[in-house]
């Protein structure tokens, strides 16, 4: 179940596009709405702005998929803070381009939806972000022209299992892949706000607390590079494609730090200022 | 244009789905004809048994896509072949865990279809790779049921630039992801086989040539990790989806531990017995 913010009232894609009478509902996926936003942009703003007829959703009601359930990509940015690179014990030097890794499509996972802990893991934890959403195909983009090809930005959590990134092979470096990729190792959500709703993405608090202890406090100023040249950078290697997925990396405050992991019945809390509240709960079986 | 080859002989999927009239031509792509395998291997099999109505496709006039042109994900193992661990520089350790990297779908190449070299890099080198194709859902499976998940098998190309991996971070590994991740730096093809026409994969002949020189020439016989291994180890991890694809690793023979390099006007032939030929052009602009 798909859906979005306009002008501050919650709506169901799904009974809007019904209410359009443009399409059947449950044929056309988030994907098809952000590759043809110029078409579907007024649809939705003339039906936020004769909202009477629409019956109000029950947020605690509906059941949230990942804002974007089937990307085409989801490429990540490492150590983007300047104080998460301090307290991830690479000290303080700056990377020279963005360190890129990428998660597959198996770990995302809606608002509220259970993160099940993987038995083959006892350190999973939790990275705070802000992911943009690509809206539109994109490729050797220059950083002053970066913001036009996003469609919104989304709250995202790269959960992590820190025991199971081990130098494999001597000289070739650590495996970023699998610590990172267990399924439901990315909750998205709650909702992507489009980019015309979101003033200064680059000024942005953002916060996560795990059963109401805040553990992360920071902003997206505080980003080494920040999401105009992340968009530059990997646009000069990579076409992007409409709801392709950038995560821009955590602040200090991840659990590895302080020796702390999620556990059974843990209820973490990510927020971003204008994005909304990302929850999940923990649970082992 | 998705081909499949059954029986020796080589046909349209588009045409045989158009003649089997269960659905309009073009609906049905590749994924979903993987996902419903045990209802179109039937189909396929008692068209490839009446072939004489349909008439042979010339594959000299077809224009061919990435076998799999839109797959969830495609996890690669690195250093899986013990020749090529030792060519790279990094002795002859054999890795404790297969070693994981993802390519993003930006990567992938049809047979015949041209590589352009990125301006960015001149260190663009060549893998040939066993590419296993995922039939099933499938989470957790122990080694000895794994080729029960397997599609099919088609020959893969793990293009990669020298030149943009690096230590970017201090303690932090190399970054195996933006080296190999330029569009176009996966050909796969020329087609899937079905893994019931592959008597035993892990004993195929691998070979790679640039302008009629061999430069691989190898066994899938040498891979450090087999590939039921492989399978046991990713699905312990992630939940395998149909069209999923696996990259095993490539054998001695890259162009890095010699110094050469794809150029403009270079043609790559890849071969793996039972498999067929995947033809990659590469051009400068």
């Amino acid at each position: 179940m798909t859906v979005f913010e306009t002008a501050g009232t919650l709506y169901l894609l799904d009974a809007l596009i019904a209410k359009a009478g443009t399409v059947t509902p449950g044929q056309t996926g988030v994907l098809e709405v952000i590759e043809q936003w110029d078409t579907w942009r007024p649809i939705l703003t003339t039906l936020a702005a004769n909202a009477a007829g629409v019956q109000p959703l029950e947020r605690d009601r509906l059941e949230w998929l990942p804002a974007i359930p089937n990307p085409r990509k989801i490429v990540c940015v490492g150590v983007n803070y300047r104080d998460h690179l301090a307290e991830m014990g690479s000290g303080a030097v700056r990377p020279e381009r963005p360190f890129a890794f990428i998660k597959p499509q198996n770990t995302l996972l809606g608002h509220r939806q259970t993160l099940w802990l993987p038995p083959v893991t006892r350190k999973v934890d939790w990275e705070a972000e802000l992911a943009i959403i690509i809206g539109r195909k994109a490729f050797q983009v220059a950083a002053k022209d970066a913001l036009k090809v996003v469609a919104g930005y989304c709250p995202f959590n790269d959960i992590s299992a820190r025991d199971w990134i081990a130098d494999l092979v001597p000289g070739l470096g650590q495996d970023w892949i699998l610590h990172k990729s267990f399924d439901g190792f990315g909750p998205l959500g709650p909702l992507v706000t489009p980019a015309e709703f979101v003033r200064d993405p680059q000024n942005l608090a953002i916060r996560l607390s795990v059963n109401g202890e805040v553990k992360q406090d920071s902003s997206t100023a505080n980003m080494v590079f920040d999401i105009a040249s992340i968009i530059e950078y990997f646009s000069s290697v990579m076409t992007l494609m409409p709801g392709d997925i950038i995560a821009t990396g955590t602040p200090a405050g991840v659990g590895h730090g302080r020796g702390e992991y999620l556990k059974d019945g843990d209820k973490v809390s990510l927020s971003i200022e204008c994005l909304g509240e990302l929850d999940t709960e923990v649970r082992r079986r």
